[in-house]
């Protein structure tokens, strides 16, 4: 049973017991009042599974992981930098990679294995090897640098999101994220690394894990587009005193749960954080045929670019939303259809109401915007998370360069 | 052989043998300087075919026309409004379509069942009845008429999208399209109508339809949603006085490349003309497994957001084109990708070339741009047309409203 989820006040990844954090500037981005490299530890080795980009152009640094992580799922560090993807960037790329990690290894008395390498940034250009070494030797690695270590992967964010939360006074299990652009169900430019000191098996661990980022991080979209170094690693370092979570258990439906909601969290403060955005909304359809045509149809409606600007414009054009359904669930009938715009319901079974349109439209001034669906010919539920489309989200796609 | 295709000046849908039609100003739009009500018929019956949204929210006068084509493949007429697409109406929609085919059955002397009907517009709004009866009693059917009916059909569009090609001095092709927003793959909001006098099989000129639109109409996009409106048809009146065109002959083959090479200028017009485009964009993707595989990812390519956004801001962004490609291909090495922006080659088999990045910039200052993809793994071809994502593209849609 949940007995409690709280989120610890001013959480971050290094809320979990045994991991350290830390980060610098190191000279990899031009502005030198930023942070670029970011270093995260534990003191004893976690149960590790990662969740990658489903594009088939995969960055060196998530080709290092996916290699490391099936051959042994246990890691002690993450090594991520932001401003340089090293993505295209071929067989040097990937031997780069290697070596940055060589480099973790030998500063903090690491085996080269441990340390699992993450990049995000400008595709195509090549790693400053030696700028990251320097880098290295600047990290203080301290019990609250979970904060410059979420700032210091941030690309065209305009704030770090992370969280912590404390499971029945167990455990704990906390979240760093970055992303804001190039994001779309299956990752998007996602990075997520999840801590937990809970003690945990592996195949309840790797459950929970799968089922949680399946729910949050896999229903973003920001603007249809995946990126090559999309990652979500979870590192469990089993410090905490709970007894050992089995699968299948009370515990592991808990943990699961927990794990689930800090997740979502996350997943909601990367979609609000979306470039250009002024609203996140949020799309529940309800009675498709299973979770997947809900899910297809949520992140269609989520990710439309006719019900972004729609939103944005705060009009209630439901026939967006129903167009965007309907090119993508499995079928159709218009007369079953019913949708609500906050708590306003605007068409019943196919019968457009006589709602009050300008208390949607002023529904629709609001931050959080809510959408709700029902196809009914079915007990498939999804939710997905997306933002409005603004001028802004143009301009800065049309500045920001290779 | 295909000895000369011509275009013909000032063609339009009439210039084709024993087509009339005309438009007028009914009153369904708000703006009586607009025409909104056109009507186009031909003296003889016209074998016909359809092309219809894939959408599973499909308009009232999709549904007529599915149904009247699938019972009979001909037809005479085809009346269209702007303004008001008659979607989400319900059965009521229905039965209205059905009604204003018969009041042009009425006052123009024919069957109902030789008219199609087709709408555009705002979503879940009823047709005016009366309205297009009075409208009906205004248009005078003209063989020039083919220009006001260019004009009736169109919404957000400013240019009207008409041309006529001549085959080998023996027939014409023509064709009339509306769209500028919710386009995508498999038809956006499109309407597309051809009138042919060529003397042609039912079955050559099926397969000719079937393979001319899968190339061209269906590799615009705009925005990646489609409508429930989307149609296009096609007339053939077999008044031209060549030798009926049987399947799987020379001449056979001439006419799929003439309507091939019309119905790319009109998907090349629709793409140029996307709601905020400044830019033209062209992809060609090669080396794809299959036709299928190429398609995919050149309509990936055209339609990403970010290479949109790139192409708006000429900035010469490789990565997002080889992402768009990662994320949409079935199986990418990135070490065989080759990419070129105009003539400039940018990849050559995974290796970053060290190109002119000042030449770049300048070709993607070109009202038409580009890009060209080898994929290096198959013989698979494509293309695909979109335009550029400005600014004033959020401007439209946050301001039209439902």
């Amino acid at each position: 049973m949940i007995d409690s989820i709280e989120f610890v006040e001013d959480g971050n990844i290094t809320s979990a017991t045994g991991f350290f954090a830390g980060a610098t500037y190191s000279g990899i981005k031009q502005n030198s009042d930023s942070l670029d490299l970011g270093l995260l530890i534990s003191e004893t080795p976690c149960l590790s599974f990662g969740l990658f980009t489903c594009n088939q152009f995969k960055a060196a640094p998530v080709e290092l992981c996916i290699e490391r992580l099936s051959k042994n799922p246990y890691a002690k560090a993450i090594i991520a930098n932001s401003g340089i993807a090293n993505a295209g960037t071929g067989k040097e790329g990937l031997r780069d990679a290697y070596i940055v990690a060589k480099f973790v290894a030998n500063e903090f008395n690491l085996e080269s294995t441990d340390v699992l390498v993450c990049s995000t940034g400008i595709i195509g250009q090549k790693l400053p090897l030696e700028t990251i070494k320097n880098g290295l030797l600047k990290i203080k690695l301290t019990k609250s640098g979970g904060h410059k270590f979420a700032k210091s992967i941030m690309t065209t964010d305009s704030v770090p999101k992370e969280a912590a939360i404390r499971v029945n006074g167990d455990y704990v299990i906390a979240a760093v994220a970055k992303g804001s652009g190039m994001i779309h169900p299956n990752m998007g430019t996602m990075l997520c690394f999840v801590t937990t000191d809970a003690k945990i098996s592996p195949e309840a661990l790797k459950t929970a894990f799968n089922d949680a980022v399946e729910a949050s991080l896999n229903m973003v979209t920001i603007d249809g587009d995946t990126s090559p170094n999309d990652s979500v690693i979870i590192l469990a370092n089993g410090q905490s005193q709970n007894e050992v979570i089995l699968p299948n258990t009370e515990a592991a439906y808990v943990f699961g749960e927990a794990l689930r909601q800090i997740l979502i969290y996350i997943a909601k403060k990367i979609a609000s954080d979306g470039e250009g955005a002024t609203k996140l909304m949020e799309v529940t359809v309800t009675g498709g045929k299973e979770f997947n045509e809900a899910a297809k149809v949520a992140r269609a409606i989520a990710s439309s670019l006719l019900v972004k600007t729609a939103i944005h414009g705060a009009d209630p054009n439901w026939g967006r939303i129903v167009a965007a359904a309907g090119r993508s669930c499995f079928e159709m009938d218009f007369e079953r259809v019913s949708l609500s715009i906050g708590n306003i319901k605007i068409i019943n079974k196919g019968r457009v109401l006589n709602y009050n349109k300008k208390a949607a439209e002023l529904k629709l001034h609001d931050k959080n915007i809510f959408i709700s669906l029902d196809l009914d010919h079915g007990s498939g539920r999804a939710v997905a998370w997306g933002c409005d489309l603004s001028k802004e989200y143009v301009h800065i796609n049309s500045e920001y360069t290779t």
